[in-house]
């Protein structure tokens, strides 16, 4: 162990620092394992805002690149190391308390989605955001990517609820932005700013976050239907009368891996399935109705909360069960609403034509979708065709004036793409806007810009 | 006219340009008239995007300040003139488009809100963002200030409606920020650091605005109390069991000037008046129960939305009916929701202690504060009072963790307060990124920051 980070490791309480080559690990990567990823000098798991500065204080004086991490379940490479950093770890931070009077909670950025959940329900109150990961991800994390999710449909991404935030620059400095009141526009929109940057910026040390009266209980439609398209046509005409608050979407593929892992009786032989929610029956049958007019062949209606719950952890049962498949590229394509039943033929195009797996999930009524990629890794041939449908895949979304990342965020593995999206003026401004803040570069270098 | 001045003029078609002094006149003040306005030395008023890029090259090679203005309706002094400054007006660009099927409103910045609401009603959509001057304010202005209004205390404010802007930089160059998809976590999240941003970043020339279905009919909630702070207190116990999509306050005063004004058979001795608006009878019928336990007086609730709009028409009756007294400095502060019933009784305190005649109008259910401090700008005592209670109304918001502005913006009128709210370091930041993006500091010179 070098002397200089002798030094970080003194300044601080025992336990807070490793350069323990085995736990280090595990702070290597995030939900996208590379093995390529870096090596770190070493990872802070600091307690408390003044032991942040100083790690950051450290990092400057020592030109050490900081990787920040929340819980790891990033999906476009985000927390992932590079040679040399030091990770930086929020897993410690993690106080959430609930202001039932005022609406807000205030919170550490290592807890976790779930945690601020169940605070806010305990003081009858509801903190929507709720991606796939609300039980494993940070809302550090979620924060920094303005996390989505099913509810966002109708309830809004990360960003609707963050009020203020407290954030440690690159140079230690700490700065406090916006706070516990739900408006406020006194000076630029910097609280925003840091929603969805990244790590890039500064390093999210607490917030304060909107909370909401719970929704009712919903009512819940589960439609089949014959092509990927039909379905698509039903998410673009529900959006014309009733206001879902989840519209999702599972392929074919999806249905059957779902049935293979779980046997919940789903139709195999349906080209898509759509799980939506309402607020009230009323939306859910008009829903019905659309669904029968775009070629359902299935349509049901339930307003019992738990039916409708059973329906939605089929939804969640997606996730591990293509994972179970072996390794896949994420996807996280977004377009237009009405190019949604352009961009899931397309894809399913793609699939045949490469001749690869590539299940598909939506959170269809935002058109976000995720195709997942699958792929042997010993394989070449199949490694290099899944590398040409991830970036086919961000072209189908770009020609359709879309979004090569809805929710995940661009992180390591979309970066080389970014700039096809945004333009050389747009990437340049960009840069103008990290170097203002980051002049040297080290807060999570090789991620979004 | 000088050469530089001709130079422009010849560069744009007839008519763009403008250095006509009577007509100059009209481009001085916002609706927070100031005598001592800057003078400018013309008025452009672009029909397209390329005009405005003409207009802010030649002022970025004359190093002319640029005050871009909207409708002019802003109550912070934003639009104001500098002297020698080029007033850049966006009445010209005024066309909407809607693509009902991907539900998004293509705007040009000069639209006036109601416009869009009427182009969105128009197919069967809903733009719901609706600040008090939706009638006369623009989209463009609407964006800059990050408006609000009454149903954003359940519709969100306008930031939640952006999905991508068009922006002229301080070089002239374009920029395309954001597109037409619901979500897109793409690069830095730079749209949004434009929205409220009062024309010192960039010239906003486009917006896709996301639009939603009509919500359904409203249920009314009218109620009357002895004290504010009873109101108050309803206001916050509201929040805990419904979501209203309007809470709006008038207190004694203003309920006095709203009867002198017209008629509306309102109790004249009641401290304040709660108007308020639900999704659906049954959390109106909650909020009534609420109303009811904080010592409500009289609690009335319609179903009807006829009657339910007229009370409406009230609320929105208080403008005029406060504006003809004569003139007032206009306040708006926000404070955490629970703080609200303490605010209001410190500003009664206040109006009484100084002999001002302060009546409040409040988005209440977001915390957010109208005091409007009513002065004789002849007489020297009450001007002079009506500044110190400016000052103390904002901290008052700042010691109840508020802020000084909640939907009006910093502008130029509440300059001289910022530092004291944001404190050194996020002043510093503020600059920072200013400086990236106007390094010449010709963008609306003396807002903001
Ligand atoms: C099963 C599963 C389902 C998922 N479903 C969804 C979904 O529905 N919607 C969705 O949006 N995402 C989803 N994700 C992706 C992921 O969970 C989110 O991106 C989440 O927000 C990441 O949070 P984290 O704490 O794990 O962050 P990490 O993976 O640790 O980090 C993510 C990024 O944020 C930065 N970061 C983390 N904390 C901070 C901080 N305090 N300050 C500054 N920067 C920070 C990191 O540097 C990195 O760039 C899913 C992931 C999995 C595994
Ligand atoms: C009767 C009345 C009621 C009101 N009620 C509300 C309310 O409920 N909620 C609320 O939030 N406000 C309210 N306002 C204030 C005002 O209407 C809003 O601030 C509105 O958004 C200003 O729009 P405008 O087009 O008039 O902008 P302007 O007054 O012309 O400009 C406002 C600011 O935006 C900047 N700007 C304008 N256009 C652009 C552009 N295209 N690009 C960059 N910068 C630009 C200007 O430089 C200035 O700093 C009210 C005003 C009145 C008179």
């Amino acid at each position: 162990m070098d002397s200089a980070l002798r030094q970080l490791t003194a300044s601080l309480p025992a336990g807070v620092v490793t350069s323990h080559r085995e736990t280090l690990e595990k702070y290597r990567n995030d939900h996208i394992f590379d093995p390529a990823a870096g090596r770190p000098v070493a990872a802070a798991r600091p307690q408390n805002i003044e032991q942040v500065q100083t790690c950051v204080r450290w990092a400057a004086r020592h030109a050490t690149p900081i990787v920040t991490r929340g819980a790891g379940t990033g999906l476009a490479g985000g927390a992932r190391a590079v040679d040399g950093c030091l990770v930086l770890s929020t897993e410690k931070m993690k106080a959430v308390t609930i202001d039932s009077r005022s609406r807000v909670a205030h919170v550490e950025p290592g807890a976790l989605n779930g945690e601020v959940k169940q605070a806010a329900a305990a003081a009858g109150l509801f903190y929507p955001p709720d991606p796939g990961s609300y039980r494993i991800s940070s809302i550090g994390g979620n924060i920094a990517t303005n996390a989505g999710g099913l509810c966002c449909v109708k309830y809004g991404v990360t960003s609707n609820y963050v009020l203020g935030l407290s954030v440690v620059l690159a140079d230690g400095r700490l700065v406090r932005l916006g706070g516990p009141t739900v408006k406020n526009v006194a000076g630029l929109p910097l609280t925003q700013l840091f929603v969805g940057s990244e790590g890039v910026l500064g390093i999210i040390v607490g917030a304060t976050l909107r909370l909401i009266v719970p929704p009712p209980d919903p009512s819940t439609v589960v439609a089949t239907f014959p092509t990927v398209s039909a379905a698509g046509r039903a998410v673009v005409g529900s959006g014309s009368t009733s206001r879902p608050s989840m519209m999702e979407l599972l392929d074919n593929r999806t249905i059957n891996l779902v049935e293979d892992f779980r046997r919940a009786g789903l139709d195999r032989s349906a080209a898509a399935m759509l799980i939506a929610q309402f607020d009230n029956s009323a939306e859910a049958a008009a829903f019905e109705t659309v669904a029968r007019a775009s070629e359902g062949i299935e349509v049901h209606r339930t307003d019992d909360p738990a039916e409708g719950e059973m329906f939605v952890e089929i939804r969640r049962a997606t996730g591990p069960a293509v994972e179970r498949l072996g390794p896949f590229l994420a996807e996280d394509i977004a377009v237009p609403i009405e190019a949604l039943p352009d961009a899931l033929r397309r894809i399913e195009d793609l699939a045949a034509e490469l001749s690869l797996d590539i299940p598909v999930v939506a959170h269809a009524g935002d058109g976000n979708l995720h195709p997942a990629i699958m792929y042997r890794p010993a394989d070449r041939s199949s490694t290099a065709r899944a590398h040409s449908a991830f970036r086919r895949i961000a072209e189908i979304a770009l020609s359709l004036d879309g979004t090569i990342t809805g929710e995940h965020g661009i992180g390591r593995t979309k970066r080389p793409l970014l700039r096809q999206q945004l333009g050389d003026d747009v990437m340049n401004l960009t840069a103008l806007i990290k170097n203002a803040l980051d002049p040297g570069g080290l807060l999570n270098p090789g991620v979004a810009i």
